[in-house]
């Protein structure tokens, strides 16, 4: 079957979006048009997942667009923006139904599950990948980056870390227990934009980030911008139960630097630790001196120098 | 060589942004911060450019970013909407200096030309291939569709057509005269987005979009969101004279199916045409009656059914 873009389009991107009375124009145009309510900011970010890199061929294309969308809306999150609309350029080698169909249908219900327009995008043809581009919203100079910790505030994350990177270590291993690669699975397919923690963050963090390379390295984004640097309690830090248990003595270190969890880290003047949502952690604090350090049980200091993924 | 993402990025793609005040913050968040005028609404748009699809390999890697830049821009351009900023997400096989320094200089240099801020993106490993995503702003309700076109209507395209399809079409042929492949390829790596008529667009025209796919199918876009149909004059189609010598009698339906122009394709309404800009031309009238007719010199009518580039 040939299938002009246009017709892929239509069939399975157009019809389902999402309707929001701010999409003066979405799909259909050389461009979406926008309105902006007054007073407020427009943030931009942009994600690409790669077949191979970011997800695999061979995962459903439902999980793969609800992976996709996440990932985006959680750069969303960490800024303290409310996501509103979105872009897809898909990337395919070939025109595959099936496959399209549930990769729209992943789509579009992440997308209904988050309020959030699909407005355009592009379809090319070439190996499998795609880039998206969401915008949000902010109160003018509400968002939260990552250069505003100061030492003494808290650092807080908000939720287990390392169960997605545990997901795809054990993906393909035929001794794996069913029942627990399925949750760690959840984890890594649909991980959870914390947008619900909007209110808190915009209200009271000092800076924040989302968890995509694994926490030693976005912590060192933030204190390479807030020229600051952070002692971790080893202890605090919530490693989830079934990393626990799989890495035994590794499982922080393990937990520290597998990516793909999206919780969020952000920094917390102390007088506000009270105030923490349920399931935020503090792990530690930040220090004016510069770096990374990790005090264990007994009391023990040590430096961590955080090993981020090398792309190239 | 390792690098990582984030090295690479500081590297070759933060130094040398157009500094504009109302980019609040930009690369080196998780997303960028942009300010909108008060009584102006925001234009998205998306392109993927594809190795071996959309440009060569071979080709410096300069004009593979002028060109991505460019055919991003002329959607702006097409919407009469003054294009801001921009993100670029960037798939890249293996670290290649030579070729990053090359794109880099080649997108630091035209987003400079048309004073448009590199605000964010990715970078990712995998199959060459690009996503850059333009961000523009009109004032309320000023934004120029594809759905305005009346019966009656003169149909206006910008320039000369045909130039760049050619160039693709005479690549790798031994026989090519070399001072004609130069002007050939100018047009194909360095199309020219048509912001300079935003000005006349904006005031005049009913409808607009940009020639990507060809004058046929791009028209058939206006009609079709139009709901009217087209009576063009075969004679008065400007194609470019190098087309109407290499193709001769094939030259005019080369033209109308040869993508890759960027000419702008808009309506106006008839008492408008004293005010044309120089270079555009009157090609035709939008009709009541749907589907498209060409006229020749001998006054013959014919309908003429433009045929997409079938991606899949």
């Amino acid at each position: 079957m040939s299938m002009d873009e246009f017709g892929l389009i239509e069939r399975f991107f157009k019809a389902g979006v999402v309707d929001r009375s701010d999409v003066r124009f979405g799909i259909g145009d050389d461009a979406a048009c926008l309105q902006i309510p007054s007073g407020y900011e427009v943030l931009v970010s942009t994600d690409t997942l790669v077949a191979g890199v970011h997800f695999l061929t061979v995962w459903d294309g439902f999980d793969i667009a609800s992976k996709a969308v996440r990932v985006n809306l959680s750069d969303m999150a960490a800024m303290a923006a409310e996501p509103c609309w979105i872009s897809l350029a898909l990337t395919l080698p070939e025109y595959d139904e099936h496959w399209l169909t549930r990769f729209s249908q992943g789509l579009h219900a992440t997308l209904k599950r988050f309020g959030v327009a699909l407005i355009g995008g592009d379809m090319t043809k070439g190996s499998l990948s795609m880039t998206l581009s969401v915008q949000g919203i902010a109160p003018a100079g509400k968002a939260v980056r990552r250069s505003g910790a100061k030492p003494s505030d808290y650092i807080v994350v908000s939720g287990c870390l390392g169960a997605a990177g545990l997901a795809l270590e054990q993906w393909n291993k035929p001794d794996r227990d069913p029942s627990e690669h399925r949750i760690l699975m959840q984890a890594l397919h649909h991980p959870v934009p914390r947008l619900d923690l909007l209110p808190f963050v915009r209200a009271y963090a000092t800076s924040c980030i989302d968890l995509s390379d694994g926490l030693g390295v976005d912590l060192a984004h933030i204190l390479q911008a807030s020229k600051v640097g952070a002692m971790l309690e080893a202890q605090a830090i919530p490693v989830h139960p079934l990393v626990k248990r799989a890495k035994k003595n590794e499982a922080l270190d393990f937990a520290l630097s597998s990516g793909d969890d999206y919780a969020l880290c952000f920094t917390l003047p102390q007088e506000k630790r009270a105030a923490l949502p349920e399931g935020c952690v503090v792990i530690g604090q930040i220090q004016s001196e510069t770096g990374m350090r990790l005090r264990d049980a007994a009391n023990q200091l040590r430096s961590y120098l955080p090993q981020g993924y090398k792309h190239f």
